[in-house]
């Protein structure tokens, strides 16, 4: 009997990690990293996991997103959609009712990436490898179709494209014996949070240079005159070698943040990040202009792969952070990482939340081996949080990352940590909820 | 004893307009007009309306994203709400979960618009007078604190917006009585959706000069041949003094879109209406410039005001497509209105859906009395349309919208339809379902 997409089984999973403020920063000061979890099942019982990453309330919405797209899968046939997965996106992303609802961003967009990422998940699994291999076994045609160029052509054509692809093969076998080798470059974020004290800051600094890391970021934006102390504080703690970036997540205008930058370029910065509005491209240009030679980076809250094409091709940016949970899914980010890769602009992706490291890997290991080629100038974000829920964790080793030898994508969470975080009714929601009752803070 | 805001009613309500091909065009075959209606309750049963307007499947998600503003808002003293707009508004868009599965974009922003665009209804009829009267009835120093000017400042300061209001200040009160005496110019799209024969687009056509109308527009997008042959047609039938503009529905991509508007343009075309994406600001310069003196118009799907604020600075457009229900309400459009006003553009409104000609008439004749101080290139939209679902309906007379004189936004729809086109238990669509188990068409 042929083997057919059956249900959805979406899953609410919130982590209460705004009690510790571990991820806090200007513009989000008490995140619950949260997960709108799908379990994508097949009749003969194969599953792919997906998910939205959010930070909490709201959570549920993005379930109701990837509820809203079960009708459009339920009954498939389950070889046809793997073996035509640009296909499968470009069903997804154009039905146009739900396409109403972005266009193509947002909570909609968000929700069919994660059907798209499980499906991804799925097709890994089945053929016995990890996500970045498959994506890196797959021939330039084959790449170039599962990319969506509408909207791209005008800057990136599909010959276009296909000749990148092609010119990126030599060397392939060696790049990929080197990452499996070596690993992938990683910077970390877990010393900068805004809701740490000097003290705690300094502590995890000094305990990222120990473990091996060589760059790591700051969040900014709250407050100016600290921003400029905190900065200096950690620069003088860390010494001149070391790559310090800052994040202001978006809290400054255009003017404040040329200059704000012009303050905290005497620190030596490695890049800015979300200096303001991630919608704002001719904002990024202005900043871009004013602040150089610091970089500007951003991308972890950038929509679509039409937000990426202009920020790339007007210079609006100089590292391009895509994120494997806000477009929608592998398909998109594949377009994005070969935009990024004719402006000749490093990705060093967005990561951290739950689940992003252990997805994001994936794509900048695709793209080390079968699109720029290079590791230089590009660092995966690390962020040493909630890894333990993950059936197959990330393994970050003297400030690289691993690469995966395991099947699939890494979206899947360990059924435990689903029940146990389940969102209200987990035991862990139901235990805060009764000592709320108690305290009233909740 | 004080007022507070209660709870929040959702009704997720649903037309099945697909069976007409009423509202058909090359990107959105066949939608069911619907919205995501909420009604905002407070504890002295007072009730504000607001929605979110969609075309079907997923309007769910949007019921989903109304909800989860709910417990921002419950509990709030009413009178200190209304009487800070302009923070409620602050409140509702940068609640930092929230703004996570947007930012200010998609579904979560629309559903803030709906809570914002309910609680200026329920603020115009505690005022008993009409949006449209109760916003021109506030001073410049008022308007500009209803606004958010984060993200705006480099190019549209507050200071420069209040200039903006008082140069308008004088002949406000004659603009006033004009409007109440001549009402608001209309064009009509109800002649030239997509699905419809020859035979009958000619038809509507005629209908629509009889009706008075001067200007009306034609659906393009799904084949160039097909509509140079259609917009000829029409051309023919309606002469040469008729104002005729073109909608493309954002089928096309840049290079596209230059060929084709560079065919058509032959036929004396008023504007050009979603060329390309509408995220695709630097893809609007391009077409713009390469198809004038065709003017391009855009904003139905234009997510918020910041991308707004790019499309008018660069000359992206020509024509400012505001919509009552895609970005955050009433605010928001009001920011809009003023950098509109700032470059010189004019604003025409996307309406016909369902309650958007309702809503958006608001804003035009605000604009005409206190910001633009002209109707000259400017028209509403109006499509004759489900109209008769709600309370106080627009009145369109020898094609001009008359100014609403009854006090609210227009949003609040008839109780009765509510119930009879709930989805999925309301008799119309459980008759159609129960037709499609005869039939097997649903």
């Amino acid at each position: 009997m042929t083997e057919k997409f059956d249900h959805f089984e979406v899953s609410d999973v919130r982590f209460p990690t705004s009690r510790s403020l571990d991820g806090s920063d200007a513009m989000n000061p008490d995140p619950d990293y949260s997960a709108a979890y799908l379990a994508l099942r097949t009749t003969t019982g194969e599953t792919g996991y997906g998910f939205v990453f959010t930070i909490g309330r709201g959570n549920e919405v993005a379930v109701a997103a990837i509820r809203a797209v079960e009708h459009l899968v339920y009954g498939l046939d389950v070889d046809e959609v793997l073996s035509d997965m640009g296909g499968f996106w470009r069903l997804l992303t154009h039905d146009s009712q739900l396409r109403w609802l972005g266009p193509e961003k947002g909570v909609m967009h968000m929700g069919i990436g994660a059907v798209v990422n499980a499906a991804w998940d799925l097709y890994s699994k089945r053929q016995g490898r990890p996500l970045w291999k498959v994506l890196a076994d797959l021939t330039p045609t084959e790449i170039v179709e599962l990319i969506d160029f509408r909207y791209l052509t005008d800057v990136l054509p599909a010959d276009e494209a296909l000749d990148l692809l092609t010119r990126a093969l030599p060397g392939k076998h060696e790049r990929e014996q080197r990452l499996l080798g070596d690993g992938y470059p990683a910077y970390t974020t877990s010393a900068g949070w805004l809701g740490y004290s000097d003290d705690k800051v300094l502590a995890l600094a000094r305990a990222a240079l120990a473990d091996g890391f060589t760059h790591i970021k700051l969040k900014v934006g709250a407050d100016i005159d600290d921003d400029v102390r905190r900065v200096r504080m950690v620069r003088e703690a860390v010494g001149p070698d070391i790559k310090l970036s800052v994040d202001a997540n978006q809290r400054w205008d255009v003017g404040d943040a040329i200059a704000n930058v012009g303050r905290l370029s005497q620190f030596g910065l490695n890049w800015v990040e979300e200096p303001t509005s991630p919608d704002d491209i001719l904002g990024h240009v202005a900043i871009s202009r004013a602040v150089a030679p610091v970089r500007v980076a951003t991308g972890e809250h950038v929509a679509n792969r039409v937000m990426f094409k202009q920020l790339l091709a007007s210079r609006a940016i100089d590292v391009c952070q895509i994120d494997a949970c806000r477009v929608a899914g592998v398909n998109e980010n594949l377009a994005i990482l070969l935009l990024a890769a004719k402006f000749g602009v490093p990705v060093c992706p967005h990561a951290g939340g739950v689940g992003l490291c252990e997805i994001v890997q994936h794509f900048s290991m695709f793209d080390f081996v079968a699109v720029s080629g290079s590791t230089d100038g590009r660092w995966i974000e690390f962020v040493d949080h909630l890894h333990e829920h993950f059936v197959d964790p990330v393994r970050v080793v003297n400030a690289r990352y691993l690469a995966p030898t395991k099947p699939g994508s890494g979206a899947e969470l360990k059924p435990g940590s689903v029940k146990e975080f389940g969102f209200p009714d987990g035991p862990v929601w139901r235990n805060l909820s009764e000592f709320a009752n108690e305290s009233g803070r909740y």
